[in-house]
């Protein structure tokens, strides 16, 4: 192969990200050839209205995926690899949903499929995990990985915004689209994490694998309440190894100051792996956005360009367990009269859960009761909190949010 | 080449890192062999009094040099690449000072040279930058590279204890070795800056090109009085694309609370990499400690396994420029009477240095002025600065630190 022989590349879709991706590649074309050797040009560009996907496949070497969704770039990326074709996608759902048959497919085609994109944007977290790490026990992923919710969760704490408001705000800004019910429940982080558990955990993981909650009923009260004593209100996702198998999940949390995705803010992602021989490793950037992520996408294509690499295959099949171990914030809103919290702590106290700290604001009718619990059983907790909203003096359902308890450094 | 034959791994050296990555490869041995299709295998270990280097070469495909030193390591990396051996090193000292002829033989030889925990121990920023980023016009590569000090700054402004105490304990703790000279006067930092700015801007540095200054004359007066402002102290690494070339430079450096990296703390490095397509990528993670760096060379053999990938090659010559522009902190012992604040700000002014912030403390003839100044070119700070030292009221030597001024999200 000539050194002045181009590397082809087939783009499939031409929306914000497919158009940043053509610019940065025209742009960097010349430094690309000079690092591999090869210089990368367009084949050809699939738009809905315009295009022919069996010319392009033809004429490239690489074929990117930037249509998103799932139908059609599963059956795209799959011809495009059983016509040998190396595969570089920023498509989450695709990977989430599809990832067993689509490895599959890489490995019998002898191609390379990667993704780089697909998990929070410009943070290298796919390659770190598959490349760095690829021979370490890997515990646990867990991170913010939806940079839509960080930035109206950080709008509310730091202007006292509705959820309503905030969101208003990021849309304004593009931070959401005009539709963001996937990014506001969860769903969105919840592919993510699918993606990210089965890479560490060399396991097949499936979005129903997933369990997930949004951040819509957070409300200004909670976060305010919850500044007092030192917390953050972050959606984080959590990917972990636990006796008996793995947990993953999506879920709004409290973090203490002092953790280090406390201080990530605005439409940022930061995603930590830990391992017990690398304690811990946290990487942090823009979650989106057309260069950045482009950038990663391009980083992709300048890899395949490079050399060969293993495609990812399961190894292990490992059990989803459902119960997790958790700390809890409890917000009750009650008639404030003598035995309240008697009550209260003996619901508790007979559901083994146990509470860390107590605040009490507002009086006669208007009573705040917060709490922070120790860590312990979800399911406990769960059946403490139903007897409660049960009880008569509780004026409203009770508002319980997950703390990530541990102090670090 | 079948399935079954293993990968043959030469070790040289068996200290602390050597002795981590032996136990950590035997213990994974099995995940990578499923990870890549060979399982790898110590093949020989040459100790200081043990062990034949060509023997050990002879029966290997990958020689890991975890010596150390630039002598005898660079003759025996030279040798094993020439003799078509891919190698993979801890070695910064050795990339550092020597890289120029390590890339051209292991490109000639067509064998790989790695060498991610040469820099930021477990933290993968050797290969974010190389790979990730490879398209990448980074401007900006930035962070903690030294644990030792970092660990000495941080015990210093959480217990207030002076720069020999917190040693004191670093050598205690293992984080710090008997003779500390090379970490605490900035020389460590400053080859791992080598490396980096080589590998971002693609362009030749060596030892000679980076200036750099250490934390031995910090006084606890400084963290108290900064501790007030806001800002915390921290060793910082910069390489930086500038007008007309690049900056290599290591010094201590004052962070306004919400800088990404300063709530990094203890002996923890975290590296900052910026361009316009990025916006910013932060990693953090222990920089050093056996298991750590094992992994990291542990990561760079599963990558040699896995597959070719192409030699870091300069591609164009960068001069260094050595004046900065920066922005300073400047604690002045001072007597205090009429006049003494108006002539420091004479000399500043006609220097053309803007003052940002002015406190004084103190009184009589134990008073304290501390000044934060707006950013500008340090040629200009300096000269400030000789001139206030011959003031007749200044009382001490001025002590000016470096601040980074600017304030994130």
């Amino acid at each position: 192969m000539s050194v002045d022989e181009p590397v082809r590349i087939g783009l499939l879709g031409r929306g914000t990200v497919g158009a940043a991706f053509a610019d940065l590649l025209d742009e960097r074309a010349d430094e690309i050839g000079a690092a591999t050797g090869r210089r990368p040009e367009i084949a050809g560009v699939l738009r809905r209205a315009d295009g022919d996907f069996d010319e392009i496949v033809e004429s490239s070497e690489i074929v990117v995926e930037l249509i998103g969704g799932t139908d059609p770039a599963r059956d795209y990326v799959l011809r495009a690899m059983r016509a040998g074709r190396h595969v570089v996608s920023a498509n989450k759902q695709l990977i989430a949903q599809h990832g067993d048959e689509l490895f599959d497919a890489a490995r019998e085609a002898g191609v390379q499929l990667r993704f780089e994109a697909a998990v929070a944007g410009v943070v290298p977290v796919i390659r770190v995990i598959q490349e760095s790490l690829a021979a370490t026990e890997i515990t646990k992923v867990f991170g913010i990985v939806n940079g839509t919710t960080n930035y109206i969760l950080t709008e509310m704490a730091s202007t006292g915004a509705t959820y309503a408001e905030a969101l208003g705000r990021a849309q304004e800004l593009g931070y959401a689209e005009a539709d963001p019910t996937e990014d506001v429940n969860g769903a969105d982080a919840a592919a993510k994490m699918a993606i990210l558990a089965r890479l560490a955990f060399h396991t097949p993981v499936g979005l129903d694998d997933v369990s997930y909650e949004g951040i819509e009923e957070i409300s200004p009260d909670d976060i305010a309440y919850a500044k007092e004593l030192g917390l953050s209100l972050k959606l984080l996702g959590v990917a972990e190894r636990v006796d008996g198998g793995i947990t993953v999940r999506v879920f709004p949390c409290f973090l203490y100051r002092g953790h280090p995705l406390a201080p990530v803010e605005g439409p940022f992602n930061a995603v930590m792996v830990e391992a017990p021989t690398i304690t811990e490793i946290t990487m942090s950037g823009p979650g989106a956005g057309g260069p950045e992520t482009a950038t990663a996408v391009l980083g992709d294509v300048v890899s395949v360009i490079s050399g060969e690499a293993p495609v990812h295959a399961t190894r292990r099949q490992l059990p989803v367990v459902r119960d997790a171990s958790s700390s809890y914030y409890l917000h009750l809103e009650v008639a404030d009269r003598p035995g309240v919290l008697a009550q209260i702590a003996d619901v508790l106290g007979r559901n083994e859960v146990s509470v860390r700290s107590v605040v009490q604001r507002g009086l006669g009718e208007d009573a705040r009761l917060v709490m922070v619990m120790h860590e312990g059983p979800e399911t406990r907790f769960r059946s403490a909190l139903e007897e409660i909203a049960t009880l008569d003096f509780v004026r409203a359902t009770p508002r319980a949010i997950r703390v990530i308890e541990e102090e670090f450094v």
